[in-house]
């Protein structure tokens, strides 16, 4: 997979841009002045894969609160501070590693002007974006698609003008729509007209089992193009799901390490003679404990089995009443069903 | 999303190709010589949304199977056949509408002759493949990712001639691999090289829930991208899963009409004030017996919720103690908490 070519931002001690990997982040979704229970959900999302965590600071209460989450922690945190100028500036002198701001929603250029200062002073990182949703608020009711993608690229160059003027490039860049085509092509045209780093995701996707689809769909689409440095899949609920997500879309493309086994599993057919979903269940809770990042093959059958088996650590090519035990592509053994998985755990410790 | 141009190929009564919608397709998982149980799943399948079912044929009391399924379904049927000519040369006179035929995989030439000799005089289209697991078992052992794709083209292209010298182009084109980057990359050459529609799958993904993401990020990129006439997912166990995923990657880019309401869900932030997810889940509920393709908002603040809303029918954004209803985008109710999904619901039914 070949990056598209992008500047790096540091944002505290992480670096962003297309000579560092892609970068997982996540938001709190407990109340930010209840600190320690904001911090605990922090380094849950550190436990999961997150580098950097942002944080909503809506009202004075939060900033203050931030100020403080912002030592406990040791990853670099990002503050969300939507429609109010002062809540940018807070942030910045709270330690925030970077802002994330819609230029759209700050009224008066001048506050602009003043977040840009402090930012600039504080080598605090900027992520500016448009999002579709406010764009429509008073622009694009009736525009079709196209033409969206149209208005949102043009609002974006008015901002990254704005902020270069003025000096400041410790910029990422974002555009969002809640829609999974156009949000392939702002991007596309992001990455086309701008050399900063591209934050991505898909917004208000959906409960957790309905995000995954669409989300893997808009990211992996532009991951596989070489677009976007650091990733954020939105899901409501629990924020670990939204990491689990986005770690599994990265590990399909190879721009993750996996540190769990890998489990292949034939997708069955006519020619299957045993339940293989349920030997596979069975392999999967049996390698659940081992934190390797080997590849395990369950296959029904011995057509496409053995040519898996030679791309798996450890396979297993279940027959009627046995099953062939594969390592490294060499079958070690033979062994009768009701053995299979021992045998196939053996070969794994063997690793 | 622009297609890229392919020749339409005519499978029984479904035209494939880039003029022609993404057709999804999937595989009976029973005993094809069930005769009644096969039947059954064909149908279960045509309801989840396939137009096209393969059905294997490895013995030659399945082609027989297969012939009598033929006389009771009224989709077109295709034949996996593997390794054995006569299992083709079976399926093409019982009424096969395509034959799937891994040419590496009949070692005769002389047999591949009077393959296609058969499937002209009937009719019959042929999807021929090349599977890098297939490949790897001669030749690849130590390639490299790269060069494997270049192989893999290599072989398609020997296959292509020997069809087209033979007079023969009712031919869909398969290139499979379980590496998501590859089978990405590979279908993209064969997209660039021919202009035969392209089926596209990944092998061996594995259990549903760990099929989803590798599948729609590989599939989801290639459709992005324009290329990709039919579609399967492969996963283990009850096929009707597998077109789930298939039809959710199509919808999520516009490719697929729904005939269920779709339920965008705000991500929840540190703003939130309410349940979102069990409010979602609540309204999901809710919804379920309705079988039109609206657009349901629960958002769980005001800040994004009345700008996502003028994109869905109806939306629900809920505060403290209260919930605000939209439908198209206008504010029609402001009501207490306990009676917003109710709300929700009359405004549904306006619609």
């Amino acid at each position: 997979m070949k990056r598209k070519r992008t500047k790096t931002v540091k944002i505290g001690s992480v670096d962003i841009g297309s000579g560092h990997g892609i970068v997982i982040q996540s938001m709190t979704k407990v109340p930010t002045v209840e600190i320690e229970r904001c911090v605990k959900q922090v380094y849950e999302l550190v436990e999961a894969g997150c580098k950097l965590v942002r944080i909503a600071v809506p009202r004075r209460a939060d900033t203050e609160a931030f100020a403080k989450i912002v030592q406990k922690v040791h990853i670099p945190l990002i503050a969300d501070i939507h429609f109010s100028p002062d809540r940018a500036i807070e942030a910045i002198e709270a330690g925030a590693a970077k802002i994330r701001l819609n230029p759209g929603n700050i009224k008066n250029p001048k506050d602009i002007i003043r977040i840009i200062d402090s930012a600039k002073m504080h080598k605090t990182a900027m992520r500016i974006g448009v999002n579709e949703a406010s764009i429509a608020d008073y622009q694009t009711k009736d525009v079709p698609g196209d033409k969206r993608v149209a208005l949102m690229l043009k609002e974006m160059k008015k901002y990254v003008r704005l902020f270069e003027k003025r000096g400041f490039d410790r910029l990422v860049l974002s555009a969002k729509s809640s829609d999974v085509a156009r949000t392939i092509e702002i991007n596309r045209k992001i990455s086309e007209t701008f050399d900063y780093p591209i934050h991505m995701g898909l917004t208000h996707a959906g409960l957790p089992e309905d995000a995954e689809v669409p989300s893997a769909v808009t990211l992996g689409t532009l991951l596989a193009e070489g677009i976007g440095d650091t990733i954020r899949v939105s899901a409501a609920g629990n924020p670990v799901e939204e990491v689990k997500i986005a770690r599994k879309i990265l590990v399909s493309l190879g721009l993750y390490e996996r540190s769990e086994p890998e489990l292949v599993v034939c997708p069955t057919c006519g020619r299957t003679e045993i339940n293989v979903v349920q030997l596979a269940q069975k392999v999967k809770e049996a390698i659940s404990s081992i934190h390797k990042p080997l590849r395990v093959a369950v296959m029904g059958c011995i057509v496409n089995g053995p040519g898996e088996a030679t791309h798996a650590d450890v396979a297993l090519c279940a027959a009627k009443n046995k099953a062939y035990i594969y390592r490294k592509g060499k079958r070690v053994a033979i062994v009768p069903d009701s053995e299979a998985i021992t045998a196939l755990l053996n070969q794994l410790h063997k690793l």
